[in-house]
């Protein structure tokens, strides 16, 4: 079908290509031509601003907008529900805040404009792999939109089918669900990113384990020299631990044993801390992730106040001095 | 090669098996005869005690226990220790704690007899997919005992290769390593399982907090009704966070979307609460393994002094009393 | 000086009688008339309705809000706001979200109005023992209310003065401060009851592993049989861990050293998950306060839906039934 | 009563003089003769070997080693119970763990020796207030000791009496008590200094939260820069929060507001570590005592492997380079 992708960062021009190779009519804009310019030799065409987006698709238009979330996003969700006609759909396939789709979803509904929120996993390999895809939004929208999550999408492959699944949507298999109404895509990607947070800092502590057995804080005697990279590889075959995630960390620590070439200041997006606060607000308790998030704060600090507030007290009543 | 296995519950049982299939000369001991005679029919040479497991083995001889940890394992080492030759070999393929490998590869020293421990990854799909292992012991040793585990492993599969591994140890990627000196596998099986602990609760969070946002803790208008089932399958499709653990979790939910076959008291074994020790000696800060941990210990309970004792105090201060 | 208190909450009631006693003259409202006739008999004039509060007071008229945080004072706010002349002060002392403070002074900024936050802690014991207020607002407003908080402050009582004070704003000591603009007030309050949080369950916690010294999950050789009610009584003797919280967990630990009159389910108030939500804000690691705050949440539930999901990957991975 | 201090460190020295200004007839021993000669000329017969300790005590003799845990304690311990005569008892005041305390309870028993376990709690400060004291030991070896305990114990002094403590043991109420068997008061003075960390990382986090509301974290309009002295002053007057860890924290805060004085590498000696295996053997969650120490951990170390390892995830499944 036909379909406008706003923004081509690595995301958006790998959709656009995705959709492209699978025969779809892709009408793409950019910030910057370059992005634009290479997608267009690829087969897509290119407009030159929002309004031109719009007169070159046929209604009712397709807009997937995959822009930075945040104040980016926002505006050009407000940008294209001035423009567009009823019954026109945008699509939002960035990372944002549910609480924004449901309020957006609203916003735009006198306009008789649908509003579509999708989630998407895969980073840099989605082009390849296809895209988990997370969607929320009205039925009879998201079912018209069906041609492109299923090109986007990785479909069955060889990933081995789960039993018992019966009649069950068939699209969960393919790489797709529609999780709800307006936000629930987004809220289903949010919760997914969370989890990646403490899957990886479960990883992170087992190989601080791991490599600590070597360090000075024991005894020589009762110190192991382990080899990080075959220990990840060894766990990639057969054992309870593997993952995607446990792939990519033997691939980094086959290229670079020791990681020397990363220095461990560790950035988190909203996802995370968004997670956190859903929890709360559900009064779920989740300390693995807040745990996870807190790791990588911490990550990006070299000494806290409340560590000296430790020393001072520690000093107040055991006249305990820090070790120099 | 030639090999005693000591032991045939559910991981014993499918160990001897998958030798057997393999050639090797595989002879069995169990406590209770039903296990024994069923892979004695698989091929296997059925022992009456430890004595004719030593009799029908071929110096130098092979032993490994595949028992219960702690004392009934203690014990098989102790009574083939006092009855092998120099020369032979014990090997612990249970769960015991590396500190205990370390102090009996000391013991048995003397008697020229050679100790290797293994921890193993697989639980019950090793039969078919191959074993994990992890393996301690003099290099000697472990290099002589490698038909036996090049059996046992997975093998390369058709999992794909890591890249920029280049000259590195291939025993890795078929499903193998020799982690270091005796207590070494052990320890990083040990580590395997705490990491275990920490994926397992970090999805056991995320799913919460989905299945929460359908929960009398929020406004009406704020809630969804997601499907976990279709949520864990459409994971394993391209996303982040696709994992073995993922894969069982899809499986189980697919077959019982609620999940009320089971009442949510989690069991943990030692290696979760051993991974916690060997932070705390190493200081190294393990957030999200602790939090994996007691999670368990806190499923298994229904309310803690603790708790009350936190009620005790905001009734002091602020004269707040429980819900009713 | 003169003033009105609107709400007489258990808060509200004795911050009236404290500056009653203290001279003030004091106006008082309530929804309901029993506390007001109570308070009035005790030297307060009673307003019939909001109208009537303004009518007999004074200009610059000073209200003071203590109702339940949330809509209730959000609506007493507006409605005073629409009332009062210019240069009358609104003083909300309830446990309103410090962000809500901030929008608050701004919107009757307009008219001229001051509006002032003071968080205060003391519950039950502030009649007695003096509240201990944290202020938001003007310099010169919360200047002009001096008089109010100097008698509603402890005042420097008998406990010893911190030394190397010197010039310092000598009314941190008499028991208030002035923290900063609009919300600053409440948003140390909002710390305060964060970190409350967490050496309650610092306390919970240890208390736990004293009592569970006596549990079946230890060898019986390993038991001891511990007096609570003792222990408690002794650490508010000399030792490090001494404070008001202990002091309250020995009163009640005296009277049930059991304390089988409390179940176990503790409720948490807005503060402590606001200081979470404040603690990712600002990216700063807050692994204590968040696991208090999630103890909580824990302690009113039966089992989760996660616990389930462990259960259903430990029979997935190792055929691993629960205990019954 | 005559009493022989083996180890004249911070704690030992002011035991000893606590004895002597109680009309105790104390003898002292320690390695180095400065603090022996110091201690000798305020009252105490100075030893100058065990053997002389021993020769200057009258049976049944009464040796109190405060000695730094660990083999030092070890040894002494074992060379006095091969010097000491049936009938004499010997102390352990220092921060040995409980379990060797059985152990040597167990070991000395055959030559009728008795032994006691001192937790000491009170710091450099011991000496002014008196310590508060844990002891585990025989009933009657205990009574026994009474004179000593009840000298070096606070006393009664001005802190007010918890109600309803009725008939029960008046000894808490004086700083001591006799917890149970031998070990019983090292553990349960481990415990107190488990809750020692987590107060004061509640603390920590806390003050933490306080001071980066002036962080460049946050957008310029919702940033606070808060005075942490005057907040940790306010706190102690009439707060749930208020402590002895408070009053330290707010000495300290008024000296050096932004504690530039102290760089936040901070240390934990054993009890904190055994108070986590102490929760981990019982089944108990103790997550905020944990995450005290694992903040403890963190503080010591520039950058984890872990950290290390989630960057080179991110990499892997995103490109993301970490900020330069």
């Amino acid at each position: 079908m036909q379909i406008g992708i706003v923004g081509l960062g690595r995301m958006g021009a790998n959709i656009a290509r995705r959709l492209i190779r699978g025969k779809h009519e892709v009408v793409v804009w950019n910030r910057s031509s370059g992005p634009a310019e290479e997608v267009g030799k690829e087969g897509a065409s290119v407009a030159k601003d929002f309004d031109d987006v719009i007169a070159k698709l046929k209604a009712p238009r397709v807009v997937w907008i995959m822009l930075p979330a945040g104040q980016v996003t926002e505006e050009a969700v407000k940008e294209f529900a001035g423009k567009l006609s009823p019954g026109d759909i945008i699509i939002d396939g960035g990372n944002t805040h549910y609480k924004d789709d449901v309020r957006r979803a609203k916003e735009i509904e006198p306009k008789q404009l649908h509003y579509v929120d999708v989630g998407t996993s895969g980073g840099v390999w989605g082009l390849q792999r296809g895209y988990c895809m997370m969607i929320g939004g009205p039925d009879a929208i998201v079912k018209h939109l069906d041609p492109v999550f299923d090109t986007l999408a990785p479909g069955l492959g060889d990933i081995p089918r789960t039993p018992n699944r019966g009649n069950r949507d068939s699209r969960a298999e393919r790489g797709y669900i529609h999780a709800g109404p307006a936000g629930a895509g987004h809220f289903v990607k949010m919760v997914h990113n969370g989890i990646e947070y403490g899957l990886m800092q479960a990883y992170a502590e087992g190989f601080d384990i791991l490599k600590g057995k070597n360090s000075e804080e024991l005894p020589q005697a009762q110190r192991y020299n382990l080899d990080m990279a075959d220990i990840a590889e060894v766990w990639r075959r057969g054992s309870v631990v593997s993952s995607w995630l446990l792939d990519l960390s033997a691939a980094g620590l086959a290229q670079h044993p020791t990681l020397e070439n990363y220095a461990g200041e560790v950035s988190d997006s909203g996802e995370g801390r968004w997670t956190i606060e859903a929890a709360i607000e559900e009064a779920v308790p989740a300390n693995v992730l807040s745990a996870s998030l807190y790791a990588r704060f911490r990550s990006r600090k070299e000494h806290t106040f409340g560590e000296r507030l430790l020393s001072a007290m520690r000093f107040g009543f055991g006249g305990h001095v820090e070790p120099k």
